[in-house]
């Protein structure tokens, strides 16, 4: 998607220890016109999918995941990465490893909002390691519903998750993939 | 706002100790269509302030934030619960305390995305005791900017956050106060 490469080459920055932030767009401050035109993007790909409900984790998969969900017409159910009070009965949940936080926590979704009938589009962010994506499939998986795909806004192509996923047989599209990146010579796209 | 009314009505289920479960629609499950409804009703009300920014807290804030920033055309800020390796620089913090989870937290922003000539409209799903809300106002006034106001989908009008609000001079405006709730006589509202 050639203007969210764009807008990552002007303003991402690499640091040290392949983080790529993208927080004057994405994961902090939020461009939701930018946001809009990703919705638009994937309602084109997964147009032929009967999507009724996306999937994403909380929290900086929320916003791009609810502008995609007004293109679709269809709710988004967000996982929690701590057990709230608030959650009551029964729970699907998973295990994710973050590289970024450096520690492995568990994701949960009521049972009462992921069901055998749902056709499940899962949203994210970032895919490095693949660990949240999986996490989230392992939940769709456990619901007995139809994981029709995989949406990321940006792919670290250099990083296993991308293979990991497609091993499985996921369709993923995402919507830019890093090839490499350094503070030398910038990020390259596939 | 009635729409938001009637589906609190249809679909929110009373608990004890004051909890409203409205995870079907709101802060687990997100309903889309309501939450654009949301955001017209939040630009009709805001119409005047010219709102350049709107600021919010993970997670259940940001999609109604999103949907909400999309009707002023505005980028969101999400303040953070955790400091994450990716916030790198300097930020803005304050303390809040969660009633809900037991515990008190810091939030952060980065100094990047709160700036001295930014107008910001605060969006929070709940208010109950007013503590996250208060926390965010001050992170606003830490940056100099100006905070035109606090939109609230559901303020819990029982308890004192809505007060503690309104005594700093804070422009609030709620779209569903609840003046009682309980298992037996079910919810009423101001």
């Amino acid at each position: 998607m050639q203007l969210l490469k764009d807008r990552i080459i002007k303003d991402g920055i690499v640091k040290e220890g392949n983080i790529l932030k993208v927080d004057s767009f994405l994961n902090h401050q939020m461009d939701v016109v930018l946001f809009e035109e990703i919705g638009k993007e994937l309602k084109r790909r997964f147009s032929d999918c009967q999507v009724n409900k996306i999937l994403t984790i909380e929290a900086s998969g929320i916003g791009i995941a609810c502008m995609t969900a007004q293109q679709f017409c269809v709710p988004v159910v967000f996982a929690k990465k701590t057990k709230t009070k608030n959650i009551a009965g029964d729970v699907y949940t998973s295990k994710v490893e973050s590289f970024t936080h450096g520690k492995v926590y568990d994701i949960i979704v009521s049972k009462d909002f992921l069901k055998p009938e749902d056709k499940v589009l899962i949203i994210d962010d970032f895919l490095a390691e693949g660990s949240a994506l999986l996490g989230l499939a392992q939940l769709v998986e456990d619901a007995g519903a139809q994981l029709v795909g995989a949406a990321i806004v940006i792919e670290k192509g250099f990083q296993e998750g991308g293979a990991r996923v497609r091993e499985k047989g996921i369709r993923l599209e995402s919507l830019a993939i890093i090839k490499s990146m350094d503070e030398k010579n910038g990020i390259i796209f596939k």
